[in-house]
């Protein structure tokens, strides 16, 4: 774990280091790009409010917090923030009674859940998720395939795999990326699962009605969804959420 | 707002200041009541997860995070994740569609929504929550009905009458002491209220089941929770949760 993620940090920091400087700095002082001043804006209280889900349907990290969200990423906190969650959703799982008939399942989304798009978030074009979403630019990174594992998140992959619980990927990209997804997964040390669920082509309701009915799917073919972890609160909200939700932070981007 | 603030701080600053330096410099070092050692507990992590509903069923506050939950709830960041998350709610609240016919309410929890025993936390014998929690000091200190107003609900409840909403309290402190809370709601500026729902002497169920039901009941009598603004997830999570929820921060203590 430390390695890998020693690897990203340096992946990180060698790609993008004096773009972000330049892009922080530079940006700082700017007002939105409707003119209005952020300056009063408290950036803890902003990332607060979107961790505690009273902030919704927001679009786009604001520029005056480009630079705290962007330390934030890069920095120790947020790795030991998914450390913290990590460590507790074990302690949870292992004084679970397993019945042993393969049917306990864990859920686990994969963007900012298993796997980190941080070195594309990072980029000028991205700002930590200030500029618009861009679907084309980010499906370019998807089909990639080479977002780095969240350390803290595939240390308890390992440790549930080993407690006989089943990993059942459940993902709001598309089917059409599964190729690069199940390669991406593996590459890091993903390398097996139940069901990869990925979201048909032509699904166009939101993500909650989405991995909602994906859940009830689950449930109803026999699985006891015992643990359930995403990035996003329209990850762990909805119907059958399972005995027990972790939500892992991610100020880049919100998922209604 | 700001001066009832300014009494808050000058109050609690007057009374605890030196037995706060002392309570937490003298805590800091120690290891836990096990003799477990917490100085690698990241306090920051820790309190993302009390306030994202990861670390549930706590009973105190961290040994070696008196000092950070102490400068936190008596420092300016409190007091803004309060305003932000206020700001955010009537946001919401101003663009509901409101029909005047008295049914539409907003619920309040009291303790850490919309008064703050903060005066009565951070003395020696409680330490911001690290100290196990003691019924009878507690219920001594409700019954001075001396709790300050949390600056940003009171502005927010005045604007929610102000909009046409009804207000209704609902806490989980018992009947017995229905007239001091009455009386320290009143005296802080609270003065109106459609309900003020306390705990039956003899309910024993946990606080999810007691709101919840609580929620259905107003419900049921034909209001609508178009709001519904706790310090605790089990004030928002159950049935009849209210078109929406907000979660001030806490991480004095948990109510399950």
């Amino acid at each position: 774990m430390g390695f890998s993620f020693l690897i990203l940090m340096l992946t990180i920091a060698t790609a993008v280091a004096s773009s972000i400087d330049n892009q922080i700095y530079l940006l700082m002082p700017h007002s939105g790009s409707s003119g209005h001043k952020h300056s009063d804006l408290n950036c803890l209280s902003w990332r607060l409010a979107v961790e505690t889900d009273n902030l919704q349907h927001w679009t786009t990290v604001p520029e005056a917090c480009i630079d705290y969200v962007g330390h934030y990423m890069l920095g120790k906190q947020y790795r030991q923030d998914c450390d913290f969650v990590a460590a507790e959703a074990y302690n949870y799982a292992k004084g679970l009674n397993l019945t042993g008939d393969g049917k306990d399942i864990w859920v686990f989304d994969i963007d900012e859940t298993t796997l980190s798009n941080l070195p594309y978030y990072a980029s000028d074009n991205v700002a930590f998720g200030a500029k618009p979403y861009n679907s084309t630019a980010f499906n370019k990174w998807v089909n990639e395939a080479t977002a780095p594992a969240i350390p803290a998140s595939l240390k308890l992959y390992k440790k549930l795999i080993k407690l006989g619980i089943k990993i059942v990927f459940l993902t709001g990209t598309r089917e059409t990326v599964r190729e690069p997804r199940a390669k991406n997964l593996k590459a890091v040390g993903y390398t097996e699962w139940e069901k990869l669920i990925l979201k048909d082509n032509n699904f166009h309701d939101n993500s909650v009605v989405y991995k909602s009915g994906k859940r009830k799917e689950l449930e109803e073919a026999g699985y006891r969804i015992r643990g359930n972890m995403g990035d996003q609160w329209s990850d762990l909200i909805g119907s059958n959420p399972g005995d027990r939700t972790f939500k892992l932070p991610d100020p880049m981007y919100y998922v209604g």
